[in-house]
């Protein structure tokens, strides 16, 4: 059951499809209180209870013990004490013993979340605006739960089968000779590849919708060449548009009137990579329309994939601020003690996304002027909303890849997200592990991170366990920063170690697209905590460093440093296929318990739940190149298995179930040494 | 065996006490090789190798993987991209298969360990300025080699045993009212309290050696309050001197012409917390003398700890780099790009720690100029020094509390150090744990973190499980940092859980001690990674968030947020102690292997060896009111175990071993119910 409650006058935010009328009464399970404008949520926990939501945030998978903040934010170093990230998914889950529901604020401005700590037995969640539809959200468990609440919002977003392929992606390709390059180490390698991302350096002085010339002289036979080779280009778009007269994008944007306004009615600008942009109104149907059909020169060039990047949006100085903090300096004397200095230092540094600078402009979605606070969570969302009704009118018929760094619910039906600028750090590592249930739960399924980390310097082995973690994630992107070290696979010693972990991930890959498919078509979850499968199992609920994956299997990565494997709790019987690559794994039954997994730097495990089944094709280094109708089936079963595989064109907006496969297990067909109990079999589909 | 080889001219440390004569031959293990300056040291690393050593630094205890560079920094927000801490520790110890050695680099320079990061298979050690003395160290066990390196650079600090008290610190603690207010709060309450940091706001325009008048009044008479409730003040002293004529120690420094000189002649000057300051040359005997001798007053007030900061040493800006940051911003045009801007916040966010400074001025250890940065490593460890030789003058019967933010191996043998500014995060909590082994294999074994964290707010959940740790680290420290949330334990809701943790360090004390004092006087290590006891099982060898305690015990502290548990491994068979105050805990025998431990908020356990004992005392809330005559004698075993007790006055710098304590196990004493194969006995002496 799902009850709304409104407050003031909530700002359409596109997030809910379901149109329910609101409540009169109280608000159940939640102690409500207005203090100014704001509503204030207040639940008593109980020391059980666990919290599950938020999609992309910092800290475990259960949220309790720390205080979030809904504010989207371009935060490139962030670590556990940073409490707004690159998106705000405004839906939370209480479960304990006797308590379930959600609870989703559908409301685009600033929300908090102390949970649990200033007061470590009291949740509040405080609406800064309190304008919002408050939607509470009741079943009898938390899969229903996390359905329930994908039919409020509506179903995900499906990617084309490649975009679960490789995708190699560094700030600073800047050329088409450096991404040949890159593509040709792979293909000569045979390291499975299926895009390169292509960053800002492609464009000419950073310009939206602009490829430099004399760095891609023909992008059109640049992505052609590409194509016959199975790689798909997949170029960067920003959210600003540079302020310069004779730049169409521009130019058509003015004519159209559809940048944000400043209070005079002027144009509102700042700085972004391109120098002063205007930001497209991205919250008015003719701006949507505008933009998104400012990615036809791409898409007639052969682009079929796009990420859209600094939409929270990210501002890196307005002038006016630029302009006091130097007008500071100028009255700066030199012998300042060190507290001037770092009052000084402070306005250099704050320059970037300044609050203040985001209560300087406003929207226009229906003739009155919104300030963007007031609605900021809701810009990433909107240019990606912009971006894909600009696909499917480019190609109704045709499933284009898109993913954003800004995002807000909503947006998962119609693109993915990558995790934002992160680094190449262990605890970053984790810290994707335990985000992806929670966007899942939040609707957006298809997502990744920057695998390897994007800022610092990665060292062999961090590469190795992101890659082997990323085996399991939709986006697969392997991507890195200006100044770091390279990281391409190629680039080290041990990279046929780490071409063996991308050939297993093309050997599940028909399977991982099946699960993917089946858990997004019937509303459910990829990834998802333990708690779901096993709510009465306390271990289980608490397990912060496993994920189940699909309908029958679980994950659990090494995650640390130097290690040579790792604890494992199963909470149900289950069969370990330990990979090195996709014919060299071993099949261990493994029964309900703690387990300590020897997993060398070569080796990572999939568990599978008993009668259920893997399968592993023999690889290949594209999806399109995949041979995706032979099967090794694996599997610990004592009955006979049917499995639903999803095979398609990879492309079809409709993707319709193909086949169900029913596995005959036979011993004897078995790629390793028979093992008591594992039941494996060969299909040919 | 150790061997010396010397290279270039090395500069006196005084790292090292044993004399020993150059070796001629080849350098043993190592590849040595020339580059410039340069002494480049390489080493081919096995599959299985395993890297000990490097004291304060981050990632794990094992140091393999990354790479390190000795500069000591002050760097408030570290992570695990961090290359360079607070202090420089050149001590390594490659322990593999069939290889077994360590090398310490005495080089006061810039020395860089790159372990298997750019190459995973070859360690390389570079010194910069190639001036230092190598020393090889061979022995035929990790802990012989540990004592074998403590013979070369002599015996560890003995703190007085107050020092194993809980001390509350807090920057932003400004007058006496509000130190008596913490006092009151902890007897009022029964929190056990031994002596209470004051930072740099006690004194006079932050000022070293003057405290405020208004805000403490009469410091002897502050102090003698304090000790009459068992309470000890420990001030905090900078490494920089106030450039003021008429400030005494300025006056009288100047006078001694005892400060850091430019290259033309003049003393060198930069910003810290009192503005610009001079910098003692602490390389210097006679301004070492000199600089001890500033403490008097504090001494003679009844003071009798000391914590040595800001000696890296951290440097906010000097005047010369502020005036040329102030000029370019004069010359930075408005309309200026981003890139001009972010270069011009660089000039200003560059003025700290800047490398150049630290290459401006010199010191004159003996009449010839030395310029900083080839031995500015050494300069937080001769300030240690200065203290040190400053307390031995002034009462050489009696200990000092000194323990020193910055350091250097031979400031060992002179004072304790903590980890640095941290922060309240898990992440930290688990880098201590590894720091600790390390600091201890370097000869820090008085050393401790700011329990809690020192920047970011910390949650009452992470504070617990730091105390938890804090139950067994030397320096018990609660410390945070201004602007973050109030940390003292009786802030929070589950004061009195905090409240336990404490009381088990004080039913502990006496034990504790005791095992401080036998690690201490036997060149031995307080705290060791699993290896040294256990080098043939590579399971206790690859075991990264254990450690071994003193003669028979093992910790294995929760390091993650949320969790009801956790996975021990036990190398041997041991009783586990799971204490939730000093009368309340489990006794559980278990068996050598993997377990998973059942640890609630208030729960943390101690692992101990068959046949040793733990001794718990009846507590107190300070070490001078503990009762150290009555003990529960903890163990599981099946002979009689004798006990080496060390209790003294707690002060005299040559402590005796009293009491050799041969405790008769009878169950019928136990305050818990009894466990088969565990022996309690209670003990009097």
């Amino acid at each position: 059951m799902i009850r709304k409650y409104t407050f003031g006058t909530p700002f359409p935010t596109d997030a809910v499809v379901l149109s329910l009328p609101a409540e009169k009464g109280p608000v159940p399970y939640l102690d409500l209180s207005r203090e100014g404008n704001q509503v204030v949520l207040t639940r008593k926990l109980q020391p059980e209870d666990v919290l599950f939501g938020l999609g992309e945030s910092v800290r475990g998978i259960n949220k309790r013990g720390f205080r979030y903040v809904s504010w989207n934010s371009d935060i490139f170093s962030h670590t556990e004490s940073t409490e707004s990230l690159y998106a705000s998914h405004n839906f939370l889950v209480f479960f304990g013993p006797g308590c379930l529901f959600g609870v989703y604020l559908d409301d685009p401005g600033r929300v908090s979340w102390d949970l649990g700590f200033t007061r470590s037995d009291t949740a509040v969640i405080t609406s800064e605006n309190g304008n919002l539809d408050l939607y509470v959200l009741e079943e009898d468990s938390l899969p229903a739960l996390a359905r329930s609440f994908r039919k409020l919002t509506g179903r995900s977003y499906l990617p084309p089968r490649w975009a679960f392929g490789y995708i190699q992606s560094r700030w600073g390709y800047a050329s088409e000779a450096e991404c040949r390059a890159v593509a040709e180490e792979h293909r000569k390698r045979d390291i499975p590849l299926d895009g390169i991302c292509m960053d800002i350096d492609y464009m000419e002085e950073y310009k939206n919708f602009t490829w430099r010339k004399d760095a891609f002289p023909d992008l059109e036979r640049f992505s052609r060449d590409m194509r016959e080779e199975h790689i798909h280009l997949v170029p960067i778009i920003d959210a600003g548009i540079r302020q310069e007269e004779g730049y169409p994008p521009y130019d058509s944007g003015k004519a159209g009137d559809s940048f944000c306004k400043k209070g005079d009615g002027s144009d509102f600008t700042a700085a972004v990579w391109p120098g002063l942009c205007c930001f497209p109104d991205f919250l008015r149907e003719d701006v949507r329309r505008w933009f998104g059909s400012l990615y036809r020169p791409l898409l007639e060039a052969g682009v079929e994939g796009f990420w859209n990047d600094m939409n929270e949006p990210s501002l890196f100085y307005t002038p006016e601020r630029l302009e006091a903090a130097l007008l500071r300096t100028r009255e700066t004397a030199s012998g300042g003690d060190y507290e001037a200095l770092w009052s000084l230092s402070s306005a250099f540094n704050s320059l970037a996304n300044n609050e203040e600078d985001y209560r300087s402009f406003f929207h226009h979605p229906s003739g009155t002027a919104v300030r963007h606070d007031k609605v900021h969570n809701l810009y990433g969302a909107f240019m990606t909303r912009a971006s894909a009704e600009g696909f499917r009118r480019f190609d109704p018929d045709r499933r284009f890849l898109l993913f954003s760094r800004s995002s807000f619910i909503g947006a998962h039906r119609n693109g993915g997200v990558w995790t934002g600028d992160n680094s190449s750090w262990w605890s970053h590592l984790k810290l994707v592990l335990q985000m992806l249930p929670n966007l899942n739960l939040c609707g957006f399924l298809y997502s990744g991170c920057d695998l390897g980390g994007f800022s610092c310097n990665v060292t062999e082995d961090l590469l190795a366990r992101f890659l082997q973690l990323g085996v399991f994630t939709p986006l697969m992107r392997n991507h890195s920063a200006l100044h770091t070290r390279e990281q391409e696979v190629y680039r080290f010693s041990s990279w046929e170690d780490l071409r063996s972990i991308l050939r297993v991930r093309y050997a599940l890959l028909p399977f991982l697209y099946s699960e993917f498919m089946k858990a997004a078509l019937s509303d459910g979850m990829y990834f998802r905590p333990l708690a779901f499968d096993y709510p009465e199992d306390p271990r289980a609920v608490a397990t912060e460093d496993q994920l189940l994956l699909g309908e029958g299997c679980m994950i659990a990565p090494v995650l640390e440093q130097n290690a040579s494997g790792r604890y494992v709790y199963l909470p149900e019987d289950m069969l370990m296929i330990r990979f090195r690559s996709p014919e060299d794994y071993d099949l261990v039954p493994l029964d309900r318990g703690d387990h300590r997994i020897s997993l060398g730097l070569r080796e990572f495990p999939l568990f599978v739940k008993k009668n259920h089944a893997v399968l592993l094709c023999p690889g290949g280094t594209s999806t399109e190149t995949l041979d995706d109708r032979s099967f090794t089936v694996l599997g610990r079963t004592d009955t006979a298995v049917r499995y639903d595989l999803y095979r398609d064109d990879g492309i079809d907006p409709h993707p319709v179930l193909e086949e169900h496969l029913t596995p005959v297990f036979l011993p004897a067909a078995a790629p390793s040494v028979p093992v008591p109990g594992v039941a494996i079999s060969t299909a040919v589909l």
